[in-house]
């Protein structure tokens, strides 16, 4: 047994090792092409993906039936499920990367030196992107298309209820770039469910990952986190808070706080957190926690909040740092921006906050302050979205400090060499 | 004894992690301010620097006088020491990061979505740096100044043999600050030699510090990539290569393969590996190895390059992969611009690699498929440099993929948020 173990543990290291040297040639390979190609192939990819759709909706049956006899919830099955529709949208989304503006080889800067040497800053793809997600099957042509676009190989972890659909997904995508003579390693699916694999890609393959990039809940991001031995493009929680400023518009507000709060609970730009300026709190609370109550949602105030709007259940400590997800609010009552501001340093996941306020002074404060990767003046938190920035797809909202912050495009998943053009010039 | 190693492991932790806080402290203090305060603060420090010439050179006799007891080489003896002139230098240094553009609160980006929302890509600084380097003092007052240019914190870990100047170097720093009514934790030196420290920093103290960036030798960065717990800007060595094409200029190929080797042999931008086209080598081989041996450089060839320069020692596998930064170079003979291309991509530390030639066409191909931080045409690869790119000073030269490559400067030490200005909007 033991010596089964160790070969079925060295065979997979062989697997990784070899899947991380095909995908090092692919990105070598997709380096050498140009725009044209790229847009030729993922142009190529939605069509192949529109082809197979009967095919991946038997693979997403299959997934769906597994799921649903290991007890996964309703909200899990439901981002699990494929439809005719949700295919058509994978390939909408395919085709609008095909359409997006190519990132590589833009020159970002160009100057000259009093030598005479040329400096050129130009965009390069980050190389092999190892991507973990979980059972979104749509995240997997997302994913890789948004990868192809920048020039970068992916190396696609799906999480194990998605695998049949995935792989339906990615056979198609390959074929596509098989037959119009592109490296179909450029996209890769990790074949087997077994955990070690992630430890292997978290590892970088010998070398030949160059980026993590985990799509997930908080226990996978931190696992990657603390394991990766590869740079990491993190996407932790949205703890989205919204500032209510004495100078608010009341019926801005109420439009601001419910939409950011209701229009999809689900999403890592919903609202968390309402604090509101003890100013206006005797008036507009009221106002506000009564839409928020007819448009279904729980409200959790603080001492002060309660004492405003009795029906709220108190909220614990806990709650200022809880990533609901679900139609609950935390509410709590702050003395203006200053209150507002220390509230938001202490909970806020840097992710989005926003300000509710007619008061320009106040809001660019409020916007030079608060540290997080995306701050709104009188607009909902749920803008925190590649698509509404106008990036055309996002793999995910980036709450790290270097490389990137906030929606991470096609354009983040670049980085830069410098092209320095001389006459002869050595250095005195 | 147990209880006393516990307690001062205890107390070493808590000492790490009150640095830590009052780091993240005066980063939002920074935060705060704005260019004319920081560039107010870095001139006060550089005059600081001046006022404290005498206890800082005193500070470091001691330091060499116990640096010979321990028997450093007289390399590191090098760059250990200090005398007015290296003072004066370090000064000079300052008085240009006070001079340089401050790159916080500059709009990269701004642009309109058709639902009027208003968007601003704005440069913010990293937030808490920690910088982990060897006994070179100028460092202590290079790095610490740059982090201040950008408007982070910078926790310091010197080398054990530079710590008596580099705490005169520090005391004066946050004198300077403290005079001028700015934050002195914004500059803070690890006042322990103990290397379980540096454990501490690469665990990012809780949370404390956002970025490591290591400057120092292979063993140092490795160490650093290997267990750091936070992002790392890494600096790598400089594995660096010329290739003298068949259309070369002979002259120009003999200066820039000197110049390139022999200019300064222990910088990161210095030579390495000479590649000369087979098509040439017979003709101009022989010139660029006289004038190499005439400077005083070893050379090392392959069986190619041996054949044509028989003096030349022979060069084993390893001698590819060694970053010698002493007056050897290793010499192969390569088949045209796709033996280069095979060579450089097989050994290159990916730093700054150069090619010599008089077709434009040869040369667009090297800079487009070399896949180095820096790459250059007729030029030399000592100005692999931020000064000599313009950037006024930096930190070190990045060799990894993500957030920066080649110098980073106080622009590449910044990251951005977007700023989101509306007028009510709410996202349907």
């Amino acid at each position: 047994m033991t010596v089964e173990t160790e070969n079925t543990a060295a065979d997979l290291t062989e697997t990784m090792r070899a899947m991380g040297g095909r995908a090092r040639a692919a990105s070598r390979a997709l380096g050498r092409l140009d725009a044209a190609d790229r847009t030729r192939g993922l142009k190529a990819i939605a069509a192949a993906i529109r082809a197979a759709a009967p095919a991946i909706l038997d693979a997403n049956l299959k997934d769906m039936d597994a799921a649903r006899n290991k007890g996964l919830d309703a909200a899990m099955l439901d981002r699990l499920a494929l439809d005719e529709g949700r295919v058509d949208g994978i390939v909408a989304g395919v085709e609008a990367i095909a359409a997006l503006p190519d990132p590589i080889g833009r020159e970002m800067a160009r100057w000259t030196q009093p030598n005479g040497l040329d400096f050129a800053r130009v965009a390069v793809p980050l190389g092999v992107i190892g991507i973990i997600y979980e059972s979104r099957p749509n995240v997997t042509a997302d994913a890789g298309t948004l990868c192809l676009r920048s020039g970068n190989a992916a190396i696609l972890r799906c999480g194990s209820e998605s695998t049949r659909s995935s792989h339906a997904l990615v056979d198609a995508m390959r074929s596509a770039l098989t037959n119009e003579n592109l490296p179909a390693d450029a996209i890769q699916l990790v074949g087997t469910t077994d955990r070690a694999a992630v430890g292997h890609m978290l590892a970088g393959l010998d070398g030949q990952v160059d980026v993590i990039v985990p799509r997930g809940g908080r226990s996978l991001v931190e696992r990657v986190q603390k394991d990766a031995r590869v740079p990491v493009i993190g996407h932790l929680e949205g703890l989205c808070h919204m500032y209510v400023d004495a100078v608010a518009d009341p019926q801005k507000a109420v439009d601001l706080v419910v939409n950011a709060k209701m229009r999809r609970t689900g999403v890592c730009g919903s609202l968390e957190t309402l604090l509101i300026d003890a100013a206006v709190a005797d008036t507009l609370l009221p106002v506000i926690g009564t839409a928020l109550t007819d448009a279904g949602c729980e409200l959790r105030g603080d001492a002060r909040a309660r004492v405003i709007v009795p029906s709220m259940k108190a909220a614990t400590e806990e709650d200022w740092g809880t990533e609901y997800l679900a139609p609950v609010l935390a509410v709590a009552v702050v003395d203006g921006l200053d209150g507002a501001l220390a509230h938001i340093e202490r909970w806020s996941s840097g992710h989005t906050d926003s300000i509710v306020t007619e008061d320009a002074g106040v809001a660019e404060k409020f916007l030079a302050r608060v540290d997080s990767a995306i701050v709104l003046h009188n607009a909902s938190t749920q803008f925190a979205d590649g698509g509404e920035f106008g990036f055309g797809a996002e793999i995910g909202i980036a709450t790290g400090r270097i490389h990137a912050r906030g929606p991470v495009g096609a354009e983040q998943l670049t980085i830069y060499k410098y092209v320095v053009r001389g006459t002869g010039q050595t250095r005195p």
